[in-house]
């Protein structure tokens, strides 16, 4: 039972994530002016594959225990806004818009870490490294905005 | 308790259906060959908030059950493919892609439908409408596909 809830909510990370696939930074991305400290574009893929094991993996520690309701909510809220994100910014290049995204996950982020420590310890510390990575996305969203100022959003057609 | 957990799921529904309005259907759509049953552009919004009410209700209603754990993890899932379609659709305007996604969710729902129905009734039944409204969004996209043989995705970049 607990493989089976634990795939499931890899498979609604990856539906998350294959936004990333889908609207995969371009000419655009590179032409942008970017902190020295901006990591590498193969870091992304690889973190955040490590990271939705470790979020899956929490989720279905908690979906088997009691009183979940709070911190499963959270888990789909937190989900929903990591899809969000890179339609968005790579999509859209609503750079500005991007920062509101980030800032709604880095606080559902927070709240599904609180609310699944509650219910397992070990559940909300595996959504650590995720807060953190969270936090370093936010930063560079925060960077590329402020060295960027004469960007526009993509012509809606 | 209750009505915190409504509340968040609510928000992962409005997540996931903000892109309806980051990515809206524009000239494009509008002079893609459809079928005569096609819903007209305000039925969208309007079905989409009522189901969204519905899906709330019901996620709610089963996070304060006990062995939730395939219904939460499911209920995760649908929320994750239910922000992708739009993106692919009319971001990408990908309709054969639109269509495995839909796909794809048509699938979660009835699963998350089952999961719900064997924990509460009521929580399953308030999932019928939205696998109906699935099964239309299917059927229009499978018609726009065949009807459109010659339509291109957008050009990336």
């Amino acid at each position: 039972m607990f493989w089976i809830v634990f795939a499931i909510f890899l498979g609604a990370c990856f539906a998350a994530g294959s936004t990333g696939g889908l609207f995969p930074p371009g000419a655009w991305y590179r032409g942008l002016d970017k902190p020295a400290w901006t990591p590498p574009d193969w870091a992304f893929p690889v973190t955040w594959t490590t990271l939705y094991l470790c979020m899956s993996f929490a989720g279905a520690r908690v979906a088997m225990a009691d009183d979940n309701g709070i911190a499963m909510a959270l888990w789909a809220l937190q989900v929903a806004l990591n899809g969000l994100w890179t339609p968005v910014f790579f999509g859209l290049r609503r750079i500005r818009l991007g920062m509101v995204v980030l800032a709604a996950l880095w606080c559902a982020v927070l709240a599904t870490l609180v609310a699944l420590w509650q219910v397992d310890v070990l559940a909300g510390a595996l959504f650590i490294p995720y807060l953190v990575w969270v936090s370093i996305a936010g930063a560079l969203n925060f960077s590329v905005w402020r060295r960027n100022p004469n960007e526009v959003p993509a012509p809606a057609e």
